[in-house]
Parts: C-alpha cells; structure tokens; sequence
C-alpha cells in the first residue's frame, strides 16, 4: 500500500468525519431540546441506540460505498441490525457512528464519531471526531499521529519524559461498561478494586491469586473507548483497558495509539503481539521511547486482573475464533 | 449583603481565577517538557503537592489579603502546612490552588483553580476556571450561574427536559479520591458496584443491608470535585457523590450548582438540608424544575450506598463537630 493511497483514505476519512460530527452535534442540541428517541439494544437499559447513532452510521456508510464502491464495511449500528460479515484481506471500514451514546443521551462532552480502516486485516488508517470538544485526531500507517491535523501525538516530548517506571505511578483509563451481568462487572469492580488499593491491603490479595493493591494514580473514565485511547496517545494517561468493547470502538484508535509510539496488546492474555481489534479485550499502554518499559507495565497490570473475566462473541470468520 | 457587594467580589474572583489560570496553564507546559518538582502529602502517594500548588496558593492569599485585608482565608495548602482557622461569620475565602492535582501532574486535562467566599457561613461567591480547556464557571448567590460569563446554566432548558425519574436513568459522578485505606477504599467500591449492577443481581443485596442494584446509566470520573460538580450544574450528568473530599474542594461549586437549580446534600445522612461544606461527604443533584424530583433521587442515592463509610476529620470550630 503506497503512502499516496493512505494519505487519500485518510483526508476522506477526515473529511468524512467532520460532516458525521456536525450530524452529532445537531443531535446534541436536539437532545438538550428534549428531543430525539432513544431505544435500548437487547433490552439492556445499558446499551442504548439514539435515531442519530442509526442517520450517522447509514450516512458515513453510503458515503464510503460511493467513493469506494468495492470496499467492505462493518458497523456497529448494521451489525445489531444483523448484518454480520466476514473479516478478509480487502479494504474493510470499521465505523462506530457515535462512541459515547450514553454521554450523547446527557450531552456529557464526550462523543465520537470513530472511523477505522484495515488493509490485509491491519488497521491502517484511523480518524476519530469529538465535534463537542472539537478535537479531531488521525493517523496512517507510518504518517504519525495528530491532533486537529497539526499537533503531533504525544503532547510530550518522549525524551524529556521518564518511560514508565512503576504501575504505581500510573493514571488508568477503563469503563463499567454496558455488560452488567454479575459475573462482568463483579470482576470488573474486583480489578479496580485492585488497582486503586494500597499495597498492604490483605483483603485485595484474596481476590484474585498472588495479586496485591497496586495503588495506581487513579481511574478515569470518560464513558469513549475511542477517546480513553486518545488520552493515551496524548500521553497525559498512561494506561487503557477495558474488557467488552467491539472492533469499532476501536479499530480507529488502534491506529493512533500505534502511531503515537504507544501499544495496544491483548486485555487479559500475556504476549507482546499487537491485539486482535475483534478480541473484546485491549490494554493500551501510552507512549514512551522505551518499548521494554511498555510491555513491562503490561506484564504487571495482567498480574492484577481477573484472567476469568471475558467478553464473550460469536466467530467472525477470518477475524475471530473464540 | 448588597447584590452590588457581591457582583464586587465575583467580578475579583473571576479575574483572580483568570491569573491563577494562567500560572496552572504554564505549570502544565513545564510538566509536559519533564519538570517542576511533586511532593507526596502525609506519605500517602495518591495525595500529592505540586510546587504549582504552593505557589498558586500564595499567590491567591496575597491577592485577597491586599484587596480585603479583614477576611479570612481557608486554602488546601495552607492548611496542609498546619494553618487551621476556625469558620466564623466573616467574609471567608475557601479556595483550592489546582483541584486535580493527580491530573495536573500527568497533564489530563481536568484541572482547576477554585476560588469559594463564604459570608455569615454561607457559600455566595464561587469561581471556577479550567486553564486548560478554557472553561470559567462563575456564580454569586441570587444571580444565576454562568459558563464563560454568558452561557446560563443549566445548558438546557428545564422545561424542555423531564425531571429526575429513576435512579437508573442517572449519569453518576464519582471519584476513587486519595484516602486508599481499606475500610475506606472498599467501601466506596461497593457503592459503585451497588449502583452499577443489574436490579437482578443477587451478588450486590448482601453487601448493603436493604440495598439492590439500580444499574445506573453508568460513572464518570474527571479526577477534579470541583468540576464534576459543574457538570451535574451544566446538567450533563445528574448525580455528584464524594466521600473524601474537603471544603476547598466543593465551596466554589456548591453556589454554582446551586445557583443553576441544583441541590447539594450531605453525602451520607438523609436529610433536605444544604450541606454542611466541612463534613466532607457530598450529594449534588443536577436542576430540574422539580425540587421533589432532586429529593426523591436523593433518598433513592443513599438507600444503595454504604452508610459506615466516612471521612474523618479533625474539628473545626464554628464549623463542624465530629
């Protein structure tokens, strides 16, 4: 793929992402109005769907079938709708119409049009949008990654910053989620329970075995998958993770952290190879000059989380096997 | 106390926030390029002081002390450093340098300065600004609250948006704070875990006498009390809940939130009235046209969350006896 092609699929992207942002502002203002319906998927009061999350995903997805009519495309909205395709080599457009639905429902700031692209089943080229904020951040493969087109990512300077030294030290990005069934979010809350504890806590270690309270800076949570991995590659947080997001929350991010000089690895499962984006399971870690210091945090933060926590998911052929 | 009065010292405490502002921002910059020094209060690593700190704080009392020589003056750092005034009558200034600190330090972009004046006891100035994404909450009692001195909080129109329904439709702000001992950090992770779960969850039931799962929307966390509490103002998120945090933290906000249409309670023990600023335990409810709404959420909020969690607190005389 000639960094020509990239750069053209990045500035549609971009491009693309804009008019979708402007389409969720709108709905903002709408809903601030007291307008604008909302359904529950599933019927799982905490996993809604808006008329806006359904007009943006058939919007950016007729745009993509016109300027590229041979391209594949998966999409959180056609995907509940039932339309679930296989994962191959041809150019596939990942695209989650509004990361942030609840925070759309509130006009809590933090909503995301997330537009991704894979080549070979890599993900290469990422744009995500928040029109609230106005914060636009994008990447190709080898371009690096930017903020609002000019603002090279991270914010730091990544010699003058020290690799990251201890978990101790660390702010965590991560999420309750939309699964609450008891046996996710009892794990989950027994994670973060882990994470935040002192290190003398003796009734964390009994959780989860041979852990110990990690006393980490702190959580945040933004209620965006897409924009907790845009902090990271921002660098000002250090760690994302988050058990139960899908491939369109964050294909698009995938890109950015990675071109940043950040990595994304699997959430739970040991290894130094780049995460499969259709896992439902992701630990970000932020930039820093030293990869070693970045797969050390990752050995440490899968010591204390649940290994028994998992999202599960139907196979995707090409993409997934569970 | 003349509105004139007033308008006197929010229009003070809007330029002094402006300057404290500036010297955050540049504290920031001088964080991203690898400097400035941190110290951990009390040894506890989650509760640190910048040297930004410091200095915005004697900046800030210098400024009030030149301008109103008779006033008080309560300040997170000055009261670290042993200064521990009673709470009298007189005009009282109640200010934290950077509300935020661990966010400051990693460049998050959640960090304000939070200038609060009480008078005859009660909040009637607050001032909060956020350097960083240039957002100045402002209010004085009588007058209404504002965004940047021309947007009128709440954000929407409380006509237009139905009242407080169900505790499971609620957006909830709440933070991991610094006091990470275990009885205190476990606690506060059952309220989350009680107010995240399913209503059918048989897990949660136990852990709180009476108490079920409410499967709130879900939590937000900024890292900065006082900002959290300018969204349940802004009326982007509905419920502010802390246990922990101090009258530095909250004076400012509780007029800006209460000025919008919103109530603040104590945190843990039933009661309409507004909260005592020095128990540092808080429940803000988001406006609504409908006190009855905010108070009915209210009772629902502190049936599912624990009632043996508290933050203990020396006395302070004229404003709170343990």
């Amino acid at each position: 793929m000639s960094q020509s092609v990239l750069t053209e699929y990045l500035d549609f992207s971009i491009d693309l992402a804009k008019q979708a942002g402007a389409m969720i502002k709108e709905g903002v203002d709408k809903r601030m109005a007291g307008s604008g319906s909302i359904m529950a998927k599933y019927s799982n009061p905490s996993d809604m769907v808006t008329e806006t999350d359904q007009a943006v995903e058939a919007f950016v997805k007729e745009k993509i079938s016109a300027a590229y009519p041979s391209h594949k495309f998966i999409g959180e909205e056609t995907f509940a709708a039932g339309e679930k395709p296989s994962f191959t080599d041809e150019p596939t457009w990942i695209v989650d119409p509004i990361d942030g639905t609840t925070n759309f429902i509130h006009g809590y700031p933090f909503v995301a049009i997330s537009i991704g692209l894979t080549i070979n089943k890599v993900p290469v080229v990422g744009v995500i949008y928040n029109p609230l904020l106005n914060e636009l951040y994008s990447a190709a493969d080898g371009q690096g990654a930017f903020l609002n087109q000019t603002t090279k990512l991270p914010l730091f300077d990544t010699n003058a910053i020290a690799p990251l030294k201890d978990l101790s030290e660390c702010l965590v990005m991560t999420e309750m989620g939309s699964d609450r069934s008891s046996a996710v979010i009892s794990r989950k809350i027994d994670a973060i329970h882990n994470l935040v504890a002192s290190k003398e806590d003796p009734g964390v270690r009994s959780v989860i075995q041979n852990a110990v309270g990690t006393q980490v800076h702190s959580i945040r949570s933004t209620g965006s998958a897409a924009l907790n991995l845009c902090c990271v590659a921002k660098g000002v947080a250090d760690i994302f993770w988050e058990i139960g997001c899908w491939e369109w929350d964050v294909c698009a991010a995938v890109v950015i952290l990675r071109e940043a000089g950040g990595i994304v690895l699997d959430g739970l499962v040991p290894g130094d190879k780049e995460v499969n984006i259709f896992c439902r399971r992701y630990l970000g870690i932020r930039p820093t000059g030293d990869r070693e210091s970045q797969l050390n945090i990752a050995r440490k933060f899968w010591s204390v989380v649940p290994n028994d926590i998992d999202a599960p998911r139907d196979a995707v052929p090409g993409g997934y096997e569970p």
